[in-house]
C-alpha cells in the first residue's frame, strides 16, 4: 500500500531506509514565493540531531540537509521541493544479529508478517531517522506560519514519572536544558531519573505538549476533517505514541457539562474569546481562536540493554541484550518532530479552508 | 473543502443535518458478494438510538434505515451502497433563539466563524444525528469483518468519575445495562451519578474502550497509514471526543523499558504471541495479532440546562438556559459509534494491505 | 474499488442503479453562501430528460431533483449537499432476458467478470441514468461558475458523418433543434440521417464540443494535475466516450511548429492574449486565457434492434435482438452531461489554485 | 497545490526541474518482494535518452539512475522506493534570454500567470526532463506487469503527415529504426520528411499507439475510475498530448452501432472474446480481456530556430529566435513515456481490482 504520503493541499513524501544511502522528503503544494534556503531547515533538524546530550545516543550524525528542486533565486517556485540528507556512520554490522529474532517493542515481528522480510538495519523504515523527512518538511511549514501570524512552542511535559510544575512554566527555560522542558527544576529531577535509568540499562518515556497560537477561528471542518482528528493522526503517526489528548483531555471523562464547558466573553477588542479552554482551541472539528493545546504519550525506547526474552524466527524462544548506542529517551528528541507534524497539518487545514466561502473566492479571483 | 468522505479502499461520504430531510451515508468500494439487508443496519442503528433508557433523551426517533442502492437481490453489487434514515419529529422552532448566540462548549462559534453562517436547528451538520451514517457504514463494514473471523467488543469503561472494577469484567454484562457497562456493580454505581447530574442540571463525560480480536498480524502501514494513525482519526472525528489512547496509552510516559516491552512467545499451536499487551495490538503501525485495544475519552454533554455565561452574535455577554430535550451523557451512545469507526477503519486497511506482497498479487491473479 | 467519487476540494460521490429507487449524488466542500434552488438543477437535468424528441427514448422519466442537505434558507452551507432523483417507470420485466448473455457494446459482461454478477436490469450502475447525478451536480458547479464570470458553451459538432459548417456557427441555434447544433442545415441533415438510422434499426454517434470562456489564466499544475488531464480523466469517465481531444487536438500530429505555436499578443486592454488558439487555451496544463476548447467523441448507441451475435453466460453463440426504447442517439443528451463534468473540473482546479502562492494566502488570511 | 503525484495504491510523486541539481520520483506502494536493480530502470531511462539519432538534440546526458531506498538484497521491500537521476551538463546561460518573454507553445506565460514568477532554465517544471521520473517508475511497474503475465507494445503510428501502413506492420521493426516506427518503409519516409523540417527550422509532430496484451477481464471501475478515463488522464498529463482515443477512439462518430458493436464469441479454448476489436479492450470502464488499444497526439516540439512573434514581460511585442539543442519532434522520445504511463495505471487499477468480491478478499486472508 502506499503509506508514505500526508495531507491534501500541502503534501509530503517521506523515504529512506535508517542505513540505505540517505532519508529524504518531497514537499507537494508549497506556495510559490517563500523565501527558502538550507539554512531554514538545517535549524529544525538540528533539534532533533543525536549526540547532543547525555540522554541521547551518542552517535554522531550530521544530517546536513540539501535542496535539490523547487526553490529558485532563494525562493520557493510552487513546484516539488525535494529535500535529501545522506546517510553516514552507518554500522550495518551491528545489525546483523537482529536479523535472526523480533526485538520486544519494535516492528521487527510486524514487518515480517506483512511483507516477508525485512531491512533489519536499524529499524529500516520503522528507524526515528524516518522523522528527519517529517522535521524538513515541518520546518517549511512552520516558517509559513510564522509569515501568517502563527507561533508553535513545543516541550516535554513530563519525563518518566516526572511531570512540570504549571506555576513554574517558563518558555525561556525550553532550550536551557537537554530535556526540553520548560521547568528548570523539574528539568534537574528528570535527569537524575534518566541516569537511574542508564545505569539498570532501562528507559524512560514521557509526555509532549504543544501551544499553537495565532490560528484564526474557523479552520478545520465539521465531520471527519476535523481539525483535532488530523492532529490525532499526524501525531499518532510518530512511531512512539500510544496517546493523544486534546484541551483537557482524557480528564473530561470526571468533568461535567457546568465545568467543562467554556463560556464565550468579548476581550478588550471586542474579539470573541473563552473564559477558559478546556476545550484547547478546538470545538466541532475547528478552531476557536484560542491556542491550539495538545498532549501526546511517548513509550520509553523499546531497545535497551538489559536481559530481554523473545523468539527468533523459528519460534524458538530466547534471551537477547540488545547492543548499539540508543537513547535512553526518545521524547527530548521527539519534541521538534511533534512540532512538525503539527505545523505541516495546521498548514494543511489553512488551505482546505480557503475554499470555505462563496465570498472568499470571489475576492480572491475578482481583485 | 469536502470533508465528510473517509477511507481509501473502502470509502464512506456521509451527509445530513440534524433538522433537514434526512441524514444518510454513501458506501464506496463494498465488495461485491455481501449478503444484505436492511435489519442487519438497522439492528446497529438501534443501539444508538435515543429513548431507551432514563440517561438519554427522551426524543423518539424511530432512525429507519432504506437501502436506496448498490443491493441486488439480497447481495452488494460492488456499486456504491447508499442509505438514508428520513429525519421526523423536528421542532425546528425550539432551536430558532440559539441562532441568535453562541453555546457554549458547541460549534455555533466556529461555523459561523468558517462559513459565515449556520443552519442552527439542532446543531445542524454537527449534530450526534450525523452518527447515523456512520452507525448505518460501520454494521456494512462489521459484518464484513464478522466474516473474516474479526470482532469487536465496545463498551463503557468509565461513566463520569465511576470505572469499572477489572476483576469484575463480563462481557454479557454490556447489554444488560443501558450504560454498556461491563461490571453491573459499576452501571448502579454509575446509575446512581448521573441521576445526580440530572437533578443538578448537569452533565456527564466518559470513557469508552474497544477491543478487537482476530485482526491478523501485518495490517496497517509503517509510516502515517498506521493503523494506529487511522484508527486515531476516526475516533477523533467522532464529535465530543478529546482523548484517544493504545494499548496502555498515557500510562506509557511513567513506564520503563522493561515493564512496557511486551515478551515474543509461541502460544500452544506454535503460533507466535506476546505474553502481555501493553501495545495494545499494534506495533511500529502494524497489527502484531494480538487483539487490538483503544481507548476515546468524551466529553460531558455540553447542552445543559443550567444558567450559562455566553455572548450573543453583537458580542454582548448573556445568560442562557438551553432548553429541549439532552442526553445528560453521551456516552452509552456513543458506544456503536466507536465500534462502527473501528470497523470502518479495520476493513480499510485490511483492503490496503492486499498490495503488500508481490507473491499474494500473482496467487491473486494466477489461481 | 471506490470508483464514484471524483474531484478534490470539490468533491462528487454518485450513486444508484438504472432500476433502483433512486440515483443521487452528494457534492462535498460546495462553498457557503451560495443562494440554491431545485430550480437552478432542475433546468440543467431537463435538458438531459429523454423523450422530448424523434431521437430519444420515448420513455417518460420526471427526474425531479429534492435536495436532501446542506442548503439553509436558500443558501448553500459549506456542508455536504445531498440531492435524489427517484427513479419511477421501471419496467424490470423487460430487462428478466438480458440477464442470461451478454450485449454486444455494454458493460454485461466486464461486470460480470469483475464482480461476479450484476444488476442487469437496464444496465444497472452502467445506465446513462448514472449521469442524473452528474448532470445535477454540475448545475451547481456551473452556477458558481457564473458568478465568476465563467460561462460554458456545448453542443453537438457532428452528428454521424454531418458536422456543422463553421462558416454558419450560431450560438442561439443550438437550443432551437433537437440535436443541439449551432447550424440549422447541418441539424436538419443529421436529423434525416437519424430517421435512416431508426428505420435500419441502427443507431449513430457523433462528437461534442465544448468551449469555456472566462477563465483566469494560471489554473491547472504543471504536471500530473493538468487542467486538460483532468478534464480528460471527466469527459473519459462519460460511458460512451472513446476520443478527446483538447484544442487543434489530432490535428497536431500532421502540423508544424510554425503553424502550431501560438504567438503571443497584447489586446486593446494591453492584456495578454494569443493570435489563435490551437492550444485550445491551455499550455503546460495551465489556462493561458483564451478560451478553453475541447471535444468528445461519442461512439454510437450500443442497444439496436437488429439481430446481433453474441453468447450468452453458457458460452454459447447466440442471436439477439434487443427490445426496450433506446436512445438512436446519446450525442444530445450527453451534451449536458460533458458540459457538467467540464465545470466540476474546472471550478475544482480553481478551489486548488488559491493555494498557489504565498502572497495569495496571505491576502486571504490578512485582510 | 500538490500536482506531483498520481496513483491511488501504487502511487508516484516526482520532483525536479530540467536545470536544478536532479530528477527523481518516489514510488509508493511498490509490493514487497519484486526482484530490483537500477540495470531494470537503466533500460528504460535509455530509451529516452537523448542523443540518440539525427532527430533528436545532440545534448549528451547520461541520465544514470541511483536507487536511494526500498530496495534490500536485491528485493523490493514494500517501502518507498527512491529514484534519482542527477543532472549534468547544464548551460544555465543559453535560457537566461528567455526569462525576459513568453516563448510561443510553451508554459512560459501560465508559469508567471499562476505562480508569479518562473524557473526559466531550460523549461525548469515543464522541461521534458521531469519524464525521467515517470520513465524510471514506469519501469518498475512494466516490470510487475510482466511478472503477471501483461506485455505493453508502444510505437510511432504517425510522424507528421507519415502514417504506418498497416498491413506492413512489424513489431521487430520498431526498435531497428530510430522513429520507433513498425514499418521500415514508413520509417524512412518519416526520416526524410524529419530533415525537411530541420531544414526549414521547423519541428513535427505525431502519433503514439500503444497495445496492452493479457489484462484479465474486469479491471477497472464503471464509473469514474473507468480504466480508459485514468488512461486518459495519466496520458494527458505528458506535457505535449492533444488528442487520445480508445479502440476506433475518434472514428466512432460516423460509425453505426452495427458496425461499432463487437460481437461476443468464445475462442478454442472456450473463454470469452470478441470477433473484433473497435472497443480497444474497455467496455463500460473495465477491461474485456482483449487487447488494450490507444493513441495519443503529439503536438510538434514548440521549440523552432524560425523566428517568431511574440511578447515580453512588459507585454511588448517581439521577435525571437529560440537557442539551443532541441528535438526536431518529441514522438520517439516519447514513446516510452507513454509506455510508461500506461504502465503505472494498469498495475494501480489491477491492486484496486482486489477488493472488488468478497469471495477474493476470503480468499486471500483465509489461505
Amino acid at each position: 500500500m502506499a503509506g508514505s504520503t500526508i495531507g491534501t493541499n500541502f503534501k509530503i513524501t517521506t523515504w529512506g531506509e535508517s542505513h540505505g544511502s540517505g532519508i529524504g522528503v518531497v514537499i507537494d503544494g508549497c506556495p510559490a514565493g517563500l523565501s527558502l534556503c538550507e539554512e531554514d531547515i538545517q535549524t529544525y533538524l538540528n533539534r532533533r540531531k543525536p549526540g547532543q546530550s547525555a540522554f541521547s545516543t551518542p552517535r554522531k550524525e550530521d544530517d546536513a540537509v540539501h535542496i535539490l528542486s523547487g526553490v529558485f533565486e532563494g525562493r520557493t517556485t510552487g513546484t516539488p521541493i525535494s529535500l535529501i540528507v545522506v546517510n553516514e556512520n552507518q554500522h550495518s554490522k551491528d545489525y546483523r544479529e537482529i536479523a535472526s529474532y523480533y526485538r520486544p517493542g519494535h516492528a521487527d515481528f510486524t514487518f515480517d508478517a506483512k511483507y516477508g522480510f525485512r531491512d533489519y538495519r536499524g529499524g529500516g523504515r520503522s528507524s526515528g531517522r524516518e522523522t528527519i523527512g517529517r522535521v524538513a518538511a515541518g520546518a517549511v511549514a512552520a516558517k509559513i506560519l510564522k509569515e501568517l501570524g502563527i507561533e508553535i512552542l513545543t516541550y516535554s511535559k513530563s519525563i518518566g514519572p516526572i511531570t512540570i510544575d504549571e506555576t513554574r512554566f517558563d518558555a525561556a527555560e525550553i532550550t536551557k536544558n537537554p530535556l526540553y522542558m520548560p521547568d528548570a527544576d523539574a528539568a534537574a529531577k528528570a535527569a537524575s531519573y534518566l541516569e537511574e535509568c542508564k545505569a539498570m540499562q532501562n528507559s524512560a518515556g514521557g509526555i509532549i505538549e504543544c501551544v499553537i497560537t495565532g490560528v484564526p477561528a474557523g479552520i478545520g471542518d465539521p465531520v471527519f476533517e476535523k481539525i483535532d482528528a488530523n492532529l490525532a493522526k499526524a501525531i499518532f503517526s510518530i512511531g512512539a505514541v500510544k496517546g493523544f489528548e486534546i484541551g483537557d483531555g482524557f480528564a473530561v471523562a470526571a468533568a461535567t457539562g457546568l465545568t467543562n464547558n467554556d463560556a464565550f466573553v468579548t476581550d478588550e477588542n471586542g474579539s470573541v474569546t473563552k473564559e477558559t479552554n478546556h476545550a484547547g482551541g478546538i470545538l466541532g472539528g475547528m478552531s476557536d481562536g484560542s491556542p491550539i493545546v495538545f498532549r501526546a504519550a511517548i513509550k520509553p525506547t523499546p531497545s535497551i540493554a538489559s536481559t530481554q526474552k523473545t523468539i527468533n524466527k523459528n519460534g524458538e524462544e530466547i534471551e537477547i541484550n540488545i547492543k548499539g548506542r540508543h537513547d535512553p529517551i526518545i521524547v527530548p528528541r521527539a519534541v521538534v518532530v511533534v512540532e512538525s507534524m503539527a505545523a505541516i497539518t495546521i498548514f494543511d487545514a489553512m488551505l482546505s479552508n480557503m475554499s470555505a466561502r462563496m465570498d472568499g473566492i470571489k475576492d480572491f479571483y475578482q481583485k
